[in-house]
């Protein structure tokens, strides 16, 4: 089943489009799952449990995964989003020459999509792009500071990258290509919809990053055409690290996730 | 010790320009070291004990080492390496936003380098860049077919947008930033290197990929100022794997690397 159509199907059932990110930050885990043999995982299993009512998709990024104990964290937590039902996005943005994208692409073998960078350009997604049901998000306009510094840049005729990118992203497009477009860039965001009017998008920077949460549903949700209406919103920090600020004792730091799940997807449903 | 001036040391004492990638694709190990705990281990470390003498860097592709066991193997190497005395320069064409980006840098604890992705922009690779030691090698023009999709598109001022980015990597620069610019490109290579003179080049492409090895001698290697001479011509498949067409038993591959590794190590130095 195309990983699009699982997702639309999921943002109905659950009728959220948060996208709930799993970066579990060692030096931030609290001290409940510390002693586990995989804290990472112990960590995830619990925030996967109470947050998987509230999320149409899961959102592991790669980068704090990346050692012998972090891929078999990854491993378990893959597995046990699918059990729950829910799609998981590798967040990885990654990109190479042939023989090496192939062996990224055997990423999405427990994945249902992936991020990745287009700087290299089609070929080095094309292991990605070719897979017979998995999505590949394409980086097109990031949600951080630097975003600008090449994506900016203006062409001859006038676009800028992020838009070539955008219809490069629609060129190679297959019922299978997303896009990640920031919240922190509404106004880039409302332009690249409107180039892109059949593209998913998953947009993040909405919570710690300060976005903002209407652009993000307005235009990140809006797909037209085959896959109207999927889309998703990212919040990462602003809901597995709730506890932090939440009023709830650090060994029950899932029911703030709870709490912050829940309530981000209300307030994103408020603009659907 | 800064990364640069070590490898300004490595390439004197082993009189080399040669990178020796190590990408140990499990399909592609020789019999001979299948049943070892980490195949990829056993495989790298005869490799690394048979290239040592004429490699001025080895340059694992993290691509390889993506699982639980893959990480061990990396670790491993990584390690190994270090003894032997020879800069690893990390292929993880990384890059992401502040908090995650700090994860990636943490792969550089056990590295000299890592290659990175300037997509994101500047800040993306800040925890690279703000290493104590370590260099950070940006794609600038790769070596792959769809490399001009993105990185030849011309902007308003006429330049195009690798060229810009070499222009962002020499403003970035710190005595610890070089370029990744493909033998397959030699035109560019050689225009890259009129632009950016003071800049340690890594060149791939040279070898498996056809790339043009006096090209990536004559101007990879150039650097003026106070690296001056310091690049990498890197060669993976082409060394690694050159059992498969060398009349040697296959137990015995790490001969066939060896006589790779010397033989393109004196073609590249007719060139220097």
């Amino acid at each position: 089943m195309n990983c699009f159509d699982r997702l639309a199907d999921r943002v109905a059932a659950a009728d959220s489009v948060l996208c709930v990110g799993l970066d579990p930050d060692l030096d931030r885990l609290p001290p409940a799952v510390q002693d586990h043999d995989l804290p990472r995982w112990a960590f995830n299993r619990r925030i996967i449990d109470a947050t998987a009512e509230h999320a149409a998709a899961f959102k592991p990024n790669a980068a704090f995964y990346e050692d012998p104990d972090g891929w078999r964290a990854l491993e378990e937590t893959l597995a046990y989003a699918e059990g729950k039902d829910v799609p998981v996005i590798l967040d990885a943005k990654r990109a190479d020459i042939g023989n090496t994208a192939r062996q990224y692409a055997k990423l999405l073998d427990a994945a249902d999509a992936i991020t990745a960078n287009p700087y290299m350009g089609e070929d080095s997604l094309q292991p990605f792009l070719s897979h017979p049901e998995a999505a590949t998000f394409v980086l097109c306009r990031t949600s951080n500071p630097g975003g600008a510094d090449l994506q900016s840049l203006e062409l001859e005729d006038g676009d800028q990258v992020y838009e070539r990118v955008a219809d490069l992203a629609a060129e190679w497009d297959d019922g299978n290509v997303g896009l990640v477009v920031g919240a922190t860039a509404p106004e880039e965001l409302e332009e690249v919809r409107e180039r892109v009017p059949e593209l998913p998008f998953l947009v993040p920077g909405v919570g710690a990053q300060g976005g903002d949460a209407q652009a993000a549903v307005e235009h990140g949700t809006a797909s037209a055409g085959p896959y109207e209406g999927v889309g998703l919103v990212n919040s990462t920090r602003g809901i597995i690290f709730s506890y932090e600020d939440a009023n709830v004792p650090e060994d029950r730091f899932e029911e703030a996730a709870a709490n912050a799940a829940k309530s981000l997807k209300r307030r994103l449903n408020q603009y659907r």
